[in-house]
């Protein structure tokens, strides 16, 4: 059946495959399975290689590049300047009066103290409100990469740690033990942190999608703002569901409640406020005005509820908080059931979440700056400064986006800035606290409010749609299931559809049928370049995903698809009919065993139509399983071509000078081509 | 800072770039959402385009048609020989021959009648051993488009009915609830088939690989092995756990009870089934020998024990089975709880792993013979077949591996042969079924494990092992979660592990350095071709995977990771100093916002250190969502090339005719390529 040269066409046939006479794809030389396997570990959990540095270096020099990588304060303050510190400075002390508002709004969404000195518990009843502004920064200043972050509590994660623990101690039954757990989540969490930090699983948080993210901070902002209706309007009573129904139900079922002096305070406030930032954001000059109105907002609040007292008028205020610095709560964790079990859920849950929000804000700002961030020594230094937190009395803290922004806005350069805080955090503590005990709750219901409404990124929201619609989906999934339900739930949604993009891109890859770029040897997708001709006679697909068991017999109907809707399209022509197809398989990243068993089918199926299969350029991971599998000799390494264009020319030599033996085809289907 | 041509090279620059003169990379034309969406939507869930054929023909044809659809038989049946009868006839009673003592062992395995028959139950103690040989195939016969599948009940799917619903009901107390709920079971288990199928939900069979299918039904079939052990050696009590630790444990705390009779039958009839079997395989001629030695075996055992009346010494019997057709059992159908709940996770669990095991049987034979099986429509047939056999006594059917493979091998040519077997069953059933009375349970036995055997196929083990390494540990999970904890775990181990090395394949993509092939204008990755060039002043990379978040920060590190390697390379020999970044598109399949983000950051760092960052090939999807992301316009449509070569051809280009320009760039790292 034909001669030599129809059967075995070699590379160098045809003169359109002149440009690479003596290329064949070449099976990649056997590597040891040690190595690549190393190789993947390495890949897989050090992709930064931070043992790089340490090549060729004295014993000495790796002791202080092992301390400097675990502090990275080791690192920068040999360099540090006086100019540096004029810039920390002033961005630290804004930044403290931004912390201390914000650490008593966010603890009283934990139903932590200032709540606690309120109902004047005898024991604990000190002022964690700004502990946690204290001494996790101090931690993080040695620990930390990132020169922007400013550690503080976040309004999420003080939501869930309440409702997560409320869900096992009643706060108003047992205040004391749901401290000492809410100190026992905060150390696991910490050491939650660490170790995913160091067991190098930093990548876990890049699952956390951009677009997870803007659903996800949307929707907590939304759920935190309905939270507030309880302080705006001077409800003693309120739901602990979060999600919209609820709060709603809980909102509407009491308007008897609702305290009207309260409720105009609060947006006189709010007003305020969001007054306030418009004009820092309209001019960058006044950006002070946004850092400074919460502070001048509780001065302004706890005054006039001095002057008028106001808090026999249904306004409700703090109360007394006791002066002092951090005392130890070492002793206080609670390492045993029943209770242990809760701590640990609440604190992997609130750990995982603070790391996110933590890692992205860090991540951002080292974007503008363009600086390294190392994902897994972030987590082990906010896991350590958890874990030191909740020995001194703090409760899980992180990087809030507001307070980092701000820090970054006026100018920080180190992580000086939160040193300055801390210790103006603590000066404020132990000489001035007395100040708030007039400081009215729905003043800081109106702070927590305008700082949720600018984590509501509507603007990115639409630019998902716009440029992705999956996005937008995974976006508005995480919105609503956050909203509606709960901020587990959205996350967990959110997560689970960006994973089935993922496995749906693989499961349901783009088959697409290329063509000839004019007066080029180019091939490319038909859809994409619309000027492209199609060959004669051939049939060339690419796929665009690697081969594997979730596509395999996916792929096997779309190939035979296109073959159909080809001989279909030729059938109303006068074209050659349908003598080769070429599959291009740049684009297949890896191959397996589901997949070569799919390509084998392929093969029989089209041959026993009197087609030939040919390969055009599989890469060095199909190459070696293709080779291992003996599917090279089963298609005939002949029929494995280094580019689209040398396959193409070198079917069209066999075309054109065997047109008589292909012509045979019709009598004998099956035997023509069984190389 | 340079002229125009240094800063803004067009593709006719560089007369390596000569071959595609005048093509700019597309962006492809704009398609409506709603366009795009359907198309998904079809790829997703209509991949094999069933609507096709019925385009453009009358109403009349569209009936016949959407009939043949749905009933197959419609379409082959006009075509039927008394030929194709002639081979379906031999097959059907050959098939029926191992029908009936299989049906037997494995209603028996399920705690079904035979057993019942034992006890003496005074309802329902009908033979439903060999109904599930009768109805269902019938069904099948009309329905299923597979020719070579026979209809039967499974060991698998018969260890899990009894293990999942004894969890709930125990057998020895209430035989009839249990007998009812096992209808119901099936009854679900059809429907919930059916349901997948009419919702094109085919593809989720896709996720059980040829791996976790080779390593289940080895550790399936070790486990069923180890169950006989029971009527081996005689045992009256054994354990209900499945794993291989609580069943060793169960058989060597009570060596007292072994019973050396039926020890010694059993390893007899093993040893003449094994021998027969091997006589099979070495000549195909003798495939009888193999397909009537458990018939033989069930008589010759049942005449040894009516002689000896052995069943008085150790020797168990099934005792008397009662004649009969299949009785209507719509009414015994339980839908009320409590109970029902446990027949819906029965009827999900034993539906998905029978359907998993049938469809696989359907396409390993339609490969051997190249005919079409279409998922969808095997799901709605194997369902259709186990509801109207939960309605008529019978319980879990699907297509057996073994008995598929005699029929097969004995000559099938179309679903008759299933017809041919289900009446000679109800013939044998109808007039020979108190032959039965003296079968020993030892034969039962024998012959499970010699059916079972041949299913640990170590060969494709080891053939996995040498292909693909994840693979064969996705195998060897399957295989040790099924042996030492359960199926389920096993298979939810095994699917586990597969889906997470789709992500990741997509969250640690391949990358690799490009490299000029000698004497030709391709690039390839330097690994797989040890005899390529670098060019100097140029890195060539390729990702091979979509940007996705799961990847993006990883590629945003490996990517400066090669720049660092790259450039240190460098310093130690007198190459012309980095200038260039290359990144090759081509098999990048699409990109999410995060990617787009970490583009634009790779961009920043790049730029930053004095590079400029070039893209060539992307495809389609990536350049619409780079155009609606505004990216290109960031990076500049003119640094991007339709191939590799055409890249290094201007950038080549550049390098020599604007040396001056760069080498301007060690004083102003920052002005000379921010276009």
């Amino acid at each position: 059946m034909g001669n030599n040269d129809c059967e075995y066409p070699s590379a160098n046939v045809g003169s359109s495959a002149a440009t690479a006479k003596h290329h064949r794809v070449a099976i990649p030389p056997p590597q040891p399975f040690v190595k690549t396997f190393q190789y993947s570990l390495k890949e897989t959990f050090f992709p930064d290689d931070p043992f790089r540095q340490f090549k060729n270096q004295s014993p000495w020099r790796r002791l202080v590049l092992g301390l400097q990588y675990l502090l990275p304060i080791l690192e920068w303050a040999p360099r540090y300047t006086l100019d540096f510190f004029k810039s920390d400075l002033v961005s630290g002390i804004t930044i403290a009066s931004l912390a201390i508002p914000q650490g008593i709004s966010y603890a009283k969404l934990a139903n932590l103290p200032p709540i606690l000195g309120l109902c004047e518990c005898s024991d604990n009843n000190e002022s964690h409100i700004a502990h946690s502004s204290f001494i996790p920064p101090l931690v993080y200043a040695m620990m930390g990469s990132s020169r922007d972050l400013a550690v503080g509590t976040v309004a999420v994660g003080s939501l869930l740690t309440a409702s997560m623990l409320g869900q096992e101690v009643n706060f108003n039954e047992n205040p004391s033990l749901y401290l000492h757990l809410a100190f026992t989540a905060t150390f696991f969490a910490g050491v939650f942190q660490a170790s995913l930090g160091f067991l190098r699983l930093g990548f876990i948080v890049d699952f956390l999608s951009h677009a997870t993210i803007v659903g996800f901070m949307a929707g907590a902002a939304t759920v935190v703002c309905l939270q507030q209706l309880k302080g705006i309007l001077g409800l003693d009573h309120f739901t602990h569901s979060t999600d919209v129904v609820s709060v709603m139900r809980s909102v509407f079922t009491q308007t008897h409640e609702w305290k009207w002096e309260s409720g105009v305070l609060g947006c006189c406030f709010l007003f305020f406020l969001l007054i306030t930032r418009y004009f820092s954001k309209r001019r960058p000059k006044f950006f002070w005005t946004s850092a400074m109105a919460p502070l001048t907002s509780v001065i302004l609040g706890s005054l006039l509820v001095y002057l008028t007292h106001a808090e026999k008028h249904g306004v409700q205020v703090i109360g007394t908080l006791k002066k002092g610095l951090n005392p130890l709560s070492i002793t206080d964790l609670v390492f045993v059931p029943p209770h242990v079990t809760i701590a640990i859920k609440t604190g992997i849950v609130t750990g995982i979440i603070a790391l996110a929000e933590g890692i992205a804000v860090g991540r951002s700002f080292s974007m503008f700056k363009n600086y390294h961030i190392d994902g897994n020594k972030e987590m082990i230094a906010i896991g350590m400064m958890n874990v030191v937190g909740s020995c001194t009395s703090c409760y899980l803290t992180t990087g809030p986006f507001s307070r980092s922004a701000v820090n970054y806005n006026a100018g920080c350069k180190t992580a000086v800035s939160n040193v300055v805080m801390a210790i103006a955090v603590m000066l404020t503590l132990l000489f001035l606290t007395p100040l708030f005990h007039y400081t009215p709750l729905v003043v800081l219901s109106a702070i927590i409010i305008s700082a949720m409404l600018g984590l509501i990124d509507y603007e990115a929201a639409i630019h998902l749609w716009k440029v992705d619609k999956f996005d937008f989906i995974i976006c508005m999934s995480a919105y609503f299931g956050v909203v509606f339900s709960s901020v587990e739930v959205g996350l967990v949604i959110a997560v689970a559809i960006s994973v089935l993009r993922v496995l749906l891109f693989v499961a349901r890859p783009r088959t697409f049928v290329l063509g000839n770029l004019p007066d080029s040897m180019i091939y490319r997708n038909v859809e994409q370049y619309t000027n492209t001709n199609n060959v004669p006679g051939l049939l060339l697909l690419e796929i665009d995903a690697p081969i594997y068991f979730a596509n395999s017999n996916y792929l096997r109907e779309r190939i035979s698809r296109w073959i159909d809707e080809e001989e279909d399209r030729i059938k109303s022509t006068v074209e050659t009919s349908l003598q080769y197809v070429i599959l291009n398989m740049s684009a297949v990243g890896n191959i397996d065993t589901s997949g070569i068993s799919m390509l084998d089918e392929v093969k029989k199926t089209i041959e026993r139509r009197g087609l030939k299969l040919v390969l055009a350029n599989p890469g060095s991971e199909v190459m070696k399983k293709l080779n291992k599998s003996d599917f090279i000799n089963k298609i005939g390494q002949e029929w494995i071509y280094l580019t689209v264009a040398e396959a193409v020319g070198a079917c069209n030599f066999m075309l054109h000078t065997c047109k008589s033996n292909s012509n045979a085809k019709d009598e004998s289907t099956d035997s023509t081509w069984n190389v």
